[in-house]
């Protein structure tokens, strides 16, 4: 009787929360991004009707959220990373309480943090960087590049590939240092995930041949996971 | 044989990851923040040596993980939110590789998003905020006002509260409108969460009640959770 907003996490099947995986379970509705891991899919009962977001707009969403809602199904919207960030899970959520229509949410592990990690950058690290912001050039829109330097400190960019040139370029003509350390992250904490790191103005070429999704993380920070992925190789040559 | 980094997540014991459940269930040293809730302190196995991470140094923790995972046992360093969102993962990423001992690292859901979440507050909304800012003031520097104003959007900080008056000060002499919604949640996810909000420069007075930890949410999007929240009661009230 309730519709569930639940954040899957970000690829790895593994990465969502126990609470968001006993909804999954339990649910007669299932809605689904097609970012999310089929493992998750599988684990909806035999009997609930398990329905891809894609190639849905999200006012049919909407929709089909208020009307199984009203059925008096349990409803879970199954989202990539965390409903409510870059998630749209405050639209569902608006359009869910002002139709009448119970609803709850269970956050999921976002992307913002979970791909640098698993990367081995940490976004924050003491003396290095105390603060990230995030931001999306997905939209029509232009990033302002010179507030996003004025800023400091880590810089993450949920993006296409195809956008790097332009945002790197934006990023040096704002002021950032061409040679700020940072990385993009492909495919992140899936098994076929790749991660190139270098030079802000040689990235978009270091990462030509790289798949989407991915993100991109900008910042000394990106230093500190090179350091902690050198001395892991070292760990790993060593044999121990 | 391994120290795993295990992200709690950000107090509601429901929303540690899957995995991180599995490895508390196995490990045979656990080592646990102060604000990891007990529930999941009670998820390790009877005969595991569980540490509370309180009254330890950084150092004497990572001192800790080298000397058990030298000892081939299996360590869970379990951490409120994620490791590496100012969970200083990093620095005991470092120690690990550099002592030669083999780690992993499991995100957690951070409370820069869940928190708000929580409070139905999203962090970006469409039309409303397209990035945001993470920061703390709890180190002895002071945070640089002007750049976080610069930046826009949506800005969220961990912090005492006591620090809450000069924060909101800070930011309105950096230009930031002293009208801007904002809103201060305390023991985010838990039974006895409490949230308020309203203009920035009346913050202070407002939350003079509440109780650490807190999460202050800056920006537009304050609003919306408004208005999701009166959406909700609305819905609570017409008894549907």
């Amino acid at each position: 009787m309730t519709v569930h907003l639940v954040g899957a996490g970000p690829g790895d099947p593994g990465l969502i929360t126990a609470r968001g995986l006993e909804l999954v379970r339990s649910c007669d509705v299932l809605i689904y991004d097609a970012l999310v891991a089929p493992e998750l899919v599988a684990e909806a009962p035999d009997d609930a009707l398990t329905i891809p977001r894609a190639p849905l707009r999200q006012e049919a969403i909407n929709e089909l959220l208020v009307a199984y809602g009203r059925a008096g199904l349990d409803v879970v919207r199954l989202k990539g990373g965390d409903p409510f960030v870059f998630g749209r899970g405050g639209e569902e959520s608006l359009a869910l309480a002002e139709a009448g229509v119970a609803f709850t949410v269970t956050p999921g592990v976002s992307s913002i943090a979970a791909v640098p990690a698993s990367a081995l950058i940490p976004v924050t690290h003491r003396g290095v960087s105390d603060r990230v912001t995030i931001a999306t050039p997905a939209g029509a829109d232009e990033l302002d590049y010179e507030q996003l330097v004025a800023v400091g400190g880590t810089l993450v960019f949920f993006m296409g590939l195809e956008r790097l040139a332009p945002l790197a370029a934006g990023l040096v003509v704002a002021g950032l240092d061409p040679s700020t350390p940072a990385a993009v992250v492909s495919n992140g904490t899936l098994p076929d995930q790749e991660t190139v790191s270098g030079r802000l103005d040689e990235l978009a070429e270091l990462a030509a041949d790289l798949a989407t999704p991915a993100l991109v993380v900008v910042g000394d920070v990106v230093g500190v996971g090179a350091q902690i992925r050198d001395a892991v190789a070292g760990l790993v040559a060593a044999g121990s």
